[in-house]
């Protein structure tokens, strides 16, 4: 059967299956919760058995109240002779191993009434599914779970197709903490790197430029952030019998973070570019074809003009090119009125968004030797890394991501752009550091599917066109 | 009865009657303390009036919301002939008016968990009074009330006295917005400057250099005060998707700010030193030999290193020279952990101390330009002026200055220093322009009580040799 017609006829199997995700409010950051997490994964084992794997299970979190894993794999039957490594979980080279990655928990739904239906009760208007987790994660992760149930019961178990696609050799790993940041996700792989073992990751959580511009995400930036407190006199003192006389210690720290961005845009870290790639003559005229209005852009923020680094278009500077953010600053009095004071102390959240070649823990060091090179005398200052995390970058020449690529461009009808993204998905390095596997980010949301806010929604065509993406992935990469 | 006695005698009552008014947390710049502001009043009301005044009363500001004002008089028997020129309050040209001005508010309390006890509960350790408001302003004011006192029932209604020391009119103007600029006090200075005709002005909100170096304040600086608000996007933004490529309200911010003073302490605010008078080479000389010690000063605050204009001394930074001081910033994420966020507003408060010749409201037009002119592109920015005041600059001839000088040196046997001080009361100006008298400052403050901050305290021998001073103070000017 084609997949054209398996989605018809199975389509409101689907939506029942989608629909009992979606009613579970598995939000991870709110504590009254706990209980949907793991009903939620233990749905998800009971589809994935039944979408065809041989195996499920809900594990235990590494760290202390983490939410559980679901691991679930499919291992096809092997025709070929070959030596076996891993009697748990033999791995026959002819038969490419993908592993699938989701995520089943979702954000909260305040404020709820922006709503126009119940965030978990799934509504479709206008050809959407709207509902809490439509897109994030759980619609995703239901287009990997039906291309993989197709692949399963019409190519895979079918001798004569058999013979022209060689089965996959399948695991899915979805965790429950991603929107928290995935506490448990590197003690979790680390853990497990033998049964989590494979050629090549697939993720379905990322979103296309247009519904008219399929594209495949091929980068993420990093991410380097800091604390930094500038400390000047041991208490607040009177401007008037100090101010003159004394570093003020806010000024202090407007002097240092106002240096750290030049007037060209260029972030002034000593060595910041030093490993930073050019972004390639091809890409560069890739990224002139996406579609974008620069005025409809900054209407849409309300800002009359644009700034970033001298020399790149605005998405060139926020895919391609590092940035540099002052986060949250405070320091002196802030109430209401007018307070005279030399304060103590004063502080700045700071962050950089880094590409793919740069090492978050060697841009942290030396953005805190900076602040204390350029730091004025008469106060102290202290710089605490708080978070970081790679960029990643996909070789756009992989056979994986080609095999996407086709995918997208049989669904689409149109062969898909290679675009990076100026998020970060720092769990993406980290498969690559831990697994050693590159991964592949199909994803198909879209800007107005309005994730993480009220009403978002799963634009139904799209779906479906993700579930027919993903077998023609499979059958292209194990060709 | 000599004063010392006096003091011995009624010392318990009088720390009774100043912890009356400690206890009242009349702290004007917080909307949630009004009524307290009124009790204050009131209470100031019963106290002159025990003292001796033989009228007060507490007076509503002229301005909405504005808190009271209490006035009290003093109006000794006249036992010259002349004209009666008011019959209200009829002003003898052989009895010297003395208005008496001081303040019952209060700055805020925050932080409380730096107190060593409660603010609001005055507590004695090693001969201090520790509470908010223990000096600024009530510590000081109780000086004056309780020198008034000694003179009423000992000098000048006592016909042996009488015949030595002239009695004084003495009024009394109390305000309850010092702390918040007096918005109110010109105003109402206006509109009673009848009730407020004298011949000189006392003050004591003032510090003296120290206790072993007695002090009269000569000049007082000005004061600018701005609110900047930096509006960048309309909402606050996705880091990795907007940053690099949208102009940071923070950054913005910091930029601006960082320019207004150069790395020599210059400010760079066009035309801000057009009006500044060199200070004189006498004076220079006189402030050279004001007993200072830099370590000592260094430690006393924990820096390593004093800042401010190039070519002059810590004590001509703080006291004949202008600066800029940040008060206070905020914007974007100041929470626990790590947010990423590109924020879409950034706020600072920033004053200017001035010096006399400079006009508070030309420089607080050239600031609030300048910032205009110097705004990066992408963003918009509101200079909203806060508050102001003239500096101010006393002849140290005056008889009444005179008269002062000879009252710190009875009471701490030493000829006082005539010194400007780097603080700011605007009213002094304000008075002067108004009523065409002078004010002498008889402050009693000393850098360790820690006004404005957590542990105000009042040395408890100081605060007796300054009921000394000021009696002495009025039988000097009368004799």
């Amino acid at each position: 059967m084609e997949i054209k017609e398996y989605i018809a006829q199975n389509r409101e199997r689907f939506m029942e299956e989608w629909g009992s995700l979606l009613r579970i409010p598995s939000v991870s950051c709110e504590q009254e919760h706990k209980p949907d997490m793991l009903r939620c994964a233990e749905r998800w084992k009971e589809l994935l058995l039944a979408a065809g794997c041989q195996h499920a299970e809900v594990m235990p979190a590494p760290t202390k109240d983490g939410n559980p894993f679901v691991f679930a794999e499919y291992q096809p039957t092997c025709n070929h002779q070959h030596a076996v490594t891993n009697t748990q979980s033999p791995t026959c080279n002819h038969q490419p191993t993908v592993l699938v990655y989701a995520h089943y928990d979702v954000m909260p739904v305040a404020p709820l009434e922006l709503w126009q239906s119940d965030p978990w009760e799934p509504t479709i208007r206008d050809g959407r599914l709207y509902a809490r987790g439509a897109d994030d994660d759980k619609g995703q992760a239901m287009i990997q779970a039906k291309a993989f149930e197709y692949m399963v019961r019409y190519i895979w178990s079918n001798p004569e197709m058999a013979a022209k696609y060689r089965a996959c050799h399948v695991k899915f790993i979805f965790e429950g903490e991603e929107e928290i940041g995935s506490p448990s996700l590197a003690a979790f792989i680390e853990q497990h790197k033998d049964l989590l073992k494979c050629d090549v990751i697939l993720v379905s959580d990322t979103s296309m430029i247009g519904k008219q511009t399929p594209s495949l995400t091929v980068g993420l930036r990093g991410l380097a952030y800091w604390q930094i407190e500038v400390d000047g006199p041991n208490r607040d003192l009177h401007s008037g019998h100090f101010g003159g006389a004394v570093r003020n210690p806010i000024n202090a720290l407007t002097q240092m973070l106002a240096q750290v961005v030049d007037e060209r845009g260029k972030i002034t870290i000593p060595h910041f570019y030093d490993d930073v790639l050019p972004i390639p003559d091809e890409e560069r005229k890739m990224i002139a074809q996406i579609p974008f209005d620069l005025e409809a852009y900054k209407r849409a923020i309300d800002v009359d003009e644009v700034f970033g680094e001298e020399g790149y278009s605005t998405l060139e500077r926020n895919s391609c090119r590092p940035s540099f953010d002052i986060c949250g600053i405070w320091g002196g009095y802030t109430g209401e009125g007018s307070k005279t004071v030399l304060p103590s102390k004063a502080f700045a959240k700071v962050s950089c968004r880094l590409v793919a070649n740069q090492d978050h823990e060697k841009i942290s060091r030396e953005f805190a030797e900076y602040m204390q090179a350029i730091a004025p005398s008469g106060v102290r200052v202290k710089v605490t890394p708080m978070h970081g995390g790679q960029g990643y970058l996909c070789p756009i020449d992989l056979p994986a991501y080609k095999a996407a690529e086709r995918g997208f461009e049989v669904a689409f009808g149109k062969r898909p752009l290679a675009a990076r993204r100026g998020g970060s998905i720092p769990i993406i390095a980290e498969f690559e550091r831990v697994l050693g596997v590159k991964t592949i980010l199909m994803g198909f949301g879209l800007e107005q599917n309005a994730i993480h806010s009220p009403n978002e929604s799963m634009d139904l065509e799209v779906w479906e066109k993700g579930i027919i993406a993903v077998t023609e992935f499979y059958k292209e990469l194990a060709k």
